[in-house]
């Protein structure tokens, strides 16, 4: 099926020509993401903690050092929201009411399980370095065992999942359409600078393809 | 004072070196950020969702229309956290364990009251248009009577707050120094493209200052 089930949690209701339960769309904003922005309750406070995720399939991951707070909370099944936002273009509007942003967001709920067969660790470790720079997990040296043991990886299912997306120009009142104010989109711009060595790199090796192609989009 | 009050919910347990309670940093952060996640739980299930906020003083507002689910969950008066992430640098390592990148976050934990005066009001959604682009508050029609009655505003105290930082080259293992995998920081860079003037747009106005030259740092 191309379209995850909207349920009562993930339909988007305001404005619901923005919502979108569809797989590859949710896949695509997931993948683009650099982080995500983690939401669990402990003692009745939500918490919001960014961090690095990874995409296989319909698996999300996430990781982080064994006593990481938030991985602890998860892994005893506290239901969880995975967000993700992309904003890509300013939106100028005559009236202040109109002005937005155009951007494109997926939540993800569910709960997290702990991946603990060594292979699937070790899998799901190199799918959070090819994240963040496609290739890279054949440039370096993997996990030993005692970095796998120091880590803990947890996977969420994208079951129940949505995604929301703006697109296009301000829309104001036909009233102010005579207006004198200019009022139109900016696209936002990303990109990388130049790579900067590590002080302590020795010899001189090139800089590596997953570093000097390196684009998000 | 020119700290937050750590408190055993805001503290940085882990690489507390990263923590800081500053209360200029914590500004710098949240005024730089475009958007949050603002987490907050219904029956159980936290949602964690993107939106738009702005600071004055020690105040943070959210917005948004009368019927958004979240700003009527918060209203009643819920815990909310937001949190809002600056993704600076890819930290690019030897070994995979020691991936990383340089963020700047900020996290605000606290509980939210609706803005009702109608001087407060129209002050706060001022903010929220400057906070996007500085300055375009004074290029448009503000709210008027129907625009601010449509719209639901919400202050939350910045009293319970940190920020998490992390900066400078990769940190490997002295064994793998010799691996010869290129390591280092790969600089994030952001900015904005040509303006799109809107379809509807009526006469030739100019493209204003607070979009001509915007830039985020």
């Amino acid at each position: 099926m191309s379209e995850y089930e909207p349920t009562k949690r993930t339909k988007v209701f305001r404005k619901p020509g923005r919502g979108s339960y569809d797989r590859e769309l949710v896949h695509a904003i997931l993948d683009e993401a650099l982080t995500c922005h983690v939401g669990f309750v402990q003692d009745g406070q939500p918490y919001v903690i960014p961090t690095i995720h990874a995409r296989e399939g319909e698996t999300l991951y996430l990781h982080g050092a064994k006593g990481n707070r938030m991985l602890k909370a998860l892994v005893d099944g506290t239901p969880c929201c995975v967000t993700v936002t992309l904003v890509d273009e300013l939106v100028l509007a005559r009236a202040a009411l109109h002005h937005s942003l155009n951007y494109r967001s997926v939540m993800v709920l569910g709960t997290a399980r702990e991946v603990t067969d060594p292979e699937d660790k070790n899998r799901a470790l190199r799918c959070v370095v090819d994240h963040i720079a496609p290739g890279r997990s054949d440039e370096i040296r993997g996990a030993d065992e005692t970095d796998s043991k120091s880590t803990r990886v947890l996977s969420i299912p994208i079951e129940e999942a949505s995604a929301k997306v703006r697109t296009g120009p301000p829309i104001d009142e036909e009233a102010d359409l005579d207006l004198p104010s200019w009022a139109g989109q900016l696209p936002l711009t990303s990109g990388a600078g130049d790579p900067i060595p590590a002080p302590d790199l020795r010899g001189d090796p090139p800089v590596p393809d997953s570093i000097k192609g390196w684009s998000r989009t």
